[in-house]
């Protein structure tokens, strides 16, 4: 045994390391929330802990069943003592009389309702008056489930984090308003991710409809039993064709699509190590946690950061670099070159999420790393890319694209892996074929068509330089997203409210946990219809509001030395990611350094990009 | 050190319990994959498992940040030998020509991209030639992740496990038919989980389109922020209604309602330990295990083993029962009133996944649950039910519904802390308006109308008839699924190919791993669309690939004693859920008695019954 020991000392970090004193407090009970009852014990920290080690738990499981659950038993030390909880099944006494005609036979309900499997073993005998009645109150202490419930749903109003949903209803006809609970009234949504208003896309829409009467309104199975079809093998091939990759395969989000990919890959690479931006989507932190592989967090946006983590590991192990392009919440911008070197210096492959970023940047609207190489892609020319570096690329169906669902895109051998492995892919219901058919559709028009994106560019700086004219605080990015300030859960609640009631405008708060505390924002997103009368009204009413809450103007937060990019002196100016030349500014913006009016220019092209989009609208109906 | 170890050895299970010799074999490599540099090490199993433990992988980060990463490196052994590997990088060096026009400023590039956030540091020199051209070639060794994806794609091709889709396009006019890849030619689909034919229904279609015109093609964003609207209100309030609870919440699908709620409740609940059913579907499956709770599986069906399990378990311990009512692949149905029994008396809640008998069971389509109830549910009178008595019910608007998505239903109290809880359900794009709508629509069609699945079981009844008389092995069951037994992974998959291409009719092989390895099936599922021609054609088919391919028939299993239920002698016989009585049979089954051929009078009942139908359509239309 010493010798065992001496081994198990060296190998173990848990053992060669930890304290005495640790131990002992690792020895005592987490079962604050439990009821135990007077003459119970209850688990240790350290049982719990051991029972979640694989290879603890193995040793657990095989103790358990030689010593028929003995020791299970014996771990939580549970006497069974009874309470006297009423039960609830007390109800259940009005059943035996009301269903008397559907199972009057005992027998049966024992003997034929199971096969072809085990059948439940010690029957009752035949007519015993227990048979049909309820089973004897049961008189044991159990878990206060309500109780749990209560309590998480208390915390959640006491840290302000509990969620009430706003019942908006966009109208495709009258894009971007929308109206509330009933059909009156009218607000202007400001905080849609259709952010290109594709969902209301007139070819979208006839795509869908058609395909809604051929093919009926689900898929009807898996992809493997009768639910993979024309639209999966359209869309699929449209995926790859926008990504130039060999490959693409869809999910019902890119929730599931994020999950799955990491989670699978994660624990089906030997020793995998995954390195993940500390700003990264729930989506990809589920799928790393789901792996059980092990999880490095870099600084966001830090390639020294990530360089120093991907030095510290031997080049050999298998690693995943997962980033987003676009974050959603703040609006910046991943270092996807740097970030694909980094990846070749320490063998690691690159996980890239463009949900923020797929329909709205680039000149075929693959994302952000399309948009790095905007001339070679332009010109048909993706080998060599950014884009192309890129290993594996997610994005959705759901956001610019207007519709729902979501994507990888890859190698061909990457993507029948996952195929082949991921549960999340694997044992759920296809897409309906209408969704499926709408989403290609979206994708072909955008591919073909840079008008609504480069509107959305225009709207956005148009509504930025309106509010940084009017002093209201904007996390400076150079992205779609406009995050304007507010930093209090409380108030920022109350200045959605403000907006909703007495502006018509919707822009809902974004509160802990999706943004730090002290951050709380709220999170404006311009599209192709957000045109003038809208922004001047929403400016004008976040003005307002602004007063009326005396919230912190961006030269409150100046004062104060600046916050997260707010007021922060010697930064750089942010440029956006679309440039001038991009945006067919270039003349404007050489006449308004002779000092036009820069918003009176802006609102000149804003007028002509309202006319060539109405004349493609008109085209496409 | 001797007393921490003491105490150790009495508290640890796996240093109590396990051998030298274990401990040793835990010591060496488990990277038989990977490639490992002649100079380098590799991780022992003994330190996989150790980053994957709570406390331990805890030790190791906190070493980890001491050493600036040198114990992971020292963990791994490796050392940074260079391989002359090809980097797939040099093909970047088009990129510095081709893109010049887009970003031609490197400080801009550096600089600016990347606010409000850290930016990357050690910028390179302005004008440093390195600059725009791609790095250099890296020469490290790296993990072979095409191999990886080779070998794993290897070994589903040798095992047969790996899933050719068939492209299949179901014709709503032309239900229960599709056409292949092209829009010619017409094959009968028999393994649709659109087990109602709802996915063609003209008022779930009309709804759909309706709401499309007025709504458009995606919801635009998650729950919280502007995805939330009256159809996802109503379509919840008519889900909590149909199974007579409190509340209801949607997810994408219900893989993501039971995946969510499971690891959400099980990782909240202290010491949860989750009891779960053999046969249980994969998104339960995924749930418990991204939990983290202790899972203990019981024999599919056997309440005695439940009971077993619950009893080795302190009573004051969260449990949670999670099952089903109909399983998919064998057609058995769980014996859910006696595991609320259980539940009651050990104090655990019930998790109750109705996927496969929402719509198709009960007076109302509530499912299995209901359906033993019926007379109650049908008077409605739901209190002190079957169904009342379940804590957690999911199910899914994909199959029986003809749309997309999932859901689960329970108390208030319950579904307001997943609600606010499970990040699959609130970081994701909710389900598009027109879906939500239509789901609505064909959940209420199905709780007002019953004769789409008294059809379904008809036809079930028919077909299972049909084969009995050939002599061709159906597992027996009491639901609407008819699993033909094969046996065999290939000869399945010739089977179902042979169906597809001479016989134009489409019934997918179900191999490893979705049904163990020598259980082999066609899986069929009946439709109220599968009319006399069909099941005739069907039953022709089946006979005439059973011979030519020599399968056996029950008549062979039972020669060898009978398997899983075929070809078993002295069992009893397995009745259908649906009784005669709930069928409107009760008449004609007295006069089969008296000689009559059952399957002419089955006959008869189903004319009058497709006579009704038509009426019901030609009403709605």
């Amino acid at each position: 045994m010493e010798a065992l020991l001496r081994q198990s000392r060296t190998m173990c970090p848990f053992l060669h390391k930890t304290s005495p004193a640790t131990l002992r407090s690792l020895s005592t009970s987490t079962t604050a929330v439990q009821q135990v009852s007077p003459g119970g014990g209850a688990m240790s920290n350290l049982q719990v802990v051991a029972r979640r080690c694989p290879v603890m738990s193995k040793a657990l499981a095989v103790q358990s069943s030689r010593a028929g659950n003995a020791f299970l038993a014996g771990a939580y030390g549970g006497t069974r003592a009874y309470s006297s909880r009423v039960p609830r099944a007390h109800l259940h006494t009005t059943r035996a009389k009301e269903a008397q005609a559907v199972d009057n036979s005992p027998m049966r309900r024992h003997h034929e309702r199971y096969p072809p499997q085990i059948q439940p073993s010690a029957p009752r005998v035949e007519g015993q008056a227990a048979y049909n009645a309820p089973p004897e109150p049961p008189k044991v202490p159990r878990f206060d489930y309500d109780g749990f419930y209560q309590n998480e749903l208390d915390k959640k109003h006491k840290d302000k984090s509990y969620r009430y949903f706003n019942n908006i209803n966009r109208l495709a006809k009258e894009f971007p308003r929308a109206h509330k609970d009933t059909p009156e009234g009218r607000v202007t949504v400001w905080c849609s991710n259709d952010y290109l208003g594709m969902g209301r896309n007139p070819q979208v829409l006839k795509k869908m409809h058609e395909t809604l009467d051929t093919y009926g309104a689900g898929a009807g199975g898996t992809r493997n039993i009768s639910g993979h079809n024309q639209h999966a093998v359209g869309l699929e091939r449209t995926l790859a064709k926008l990504h130039s990759k060999e490959a693409a395969l869809v999910f019902s989000s890119c929730y599931v699509a994020n999950d799955a990919t990491l989670a699978t890959l994660g624990s089906k690479f030997p020793n995998c190590v995954i390195l993940s931006d500390s700003s990264n989507h729930a989506s990809m932190i589920q799928g790393i946690r789901h792996s059980g592989a092990k999880k490095m967090v870099f600084k966001h946006n830090d390639v020294a950061d990530l360089e120093a983590k991907l030095a510290s590991l031997p080049p050999e192990v298998p690693k995943i670099i997962a980033f987003e392009s676009v974050y959603s919440m703040c609006g910046s911008i991943g270092p996807i070159e740097e970030i694909c070197d980094l990846a070749d210096k320490y063998g690691a492959i690159t996980f890239l999420d463009e949900v923020h970023a797929v329909g709205m940047y680039g000149p075929h609207g693959a994302g952000v790393a399309e948009h790095l190489d905007f001339e070679a892609h332009a010109n048909g020319k993706p080998l060599g890319t950014i884009q192309d570096r890129i290993d594996i690329i997610t994005g959705t169906l759901g956001k610019a694209y207007g519709c729902v669902g979501g994507y990888i895109a890859g190698s061909a051998k990457m993507v029948d892996t996952i195929r082949s492995l991921a549960p999340g892919f694997i044992f759920t219901t296809s897409l309906p074929p209408a969704t499926m058919a709408g989403a290609e559709a979206a994708i072909e028009y955008q591919m073909a068509y840079k008008g609504d994106r480069r509107l959305q560019q225009l709207h956005t700086r148009a509504v930025k330089q309106q509010l940084a004219e009017k002093d209201i605080p904007v996390i400076p990015n150079p992205s779609h997203i406009i995050p304007v300030l507010v930093g209090n859960a409380e108030v920022a609640k109350q200045a959605s409210d403000l907006l909703l009631e007495d502006w018509d405008i919707y822009v809902q708060a974004i509160n802990y946990p999706t943004v730090p505390v002290g951050q709380e924002r709220l999170r404006i997103t311009p599209t192709p219809g957000h045109v003038r009368e809208f922004r001047d009204h929403l400016v004008t009413a976040l003005d307002s509001v602004w007063n009326q809450l005396g919230i912190k103007r961006t030269s409150n937060w100046a004062a104060e030395g600046g916050f997260i990019g707010v007021g922060e002196e010697g930064k750089a100016v942010v440029e956006p990611l679309w440039t001038d030349e991009q945006l067919g500014l270039t003349s404007i913006a050489a006449e308004m350094k002779t000092g036009g009016s820069a918003l009176n220019l802006l609102e000149g092209v804003l007028d002509e990009e309202r006319k060539e989009v109405a004349q493609a609208a008109s085209a496409a109906a």
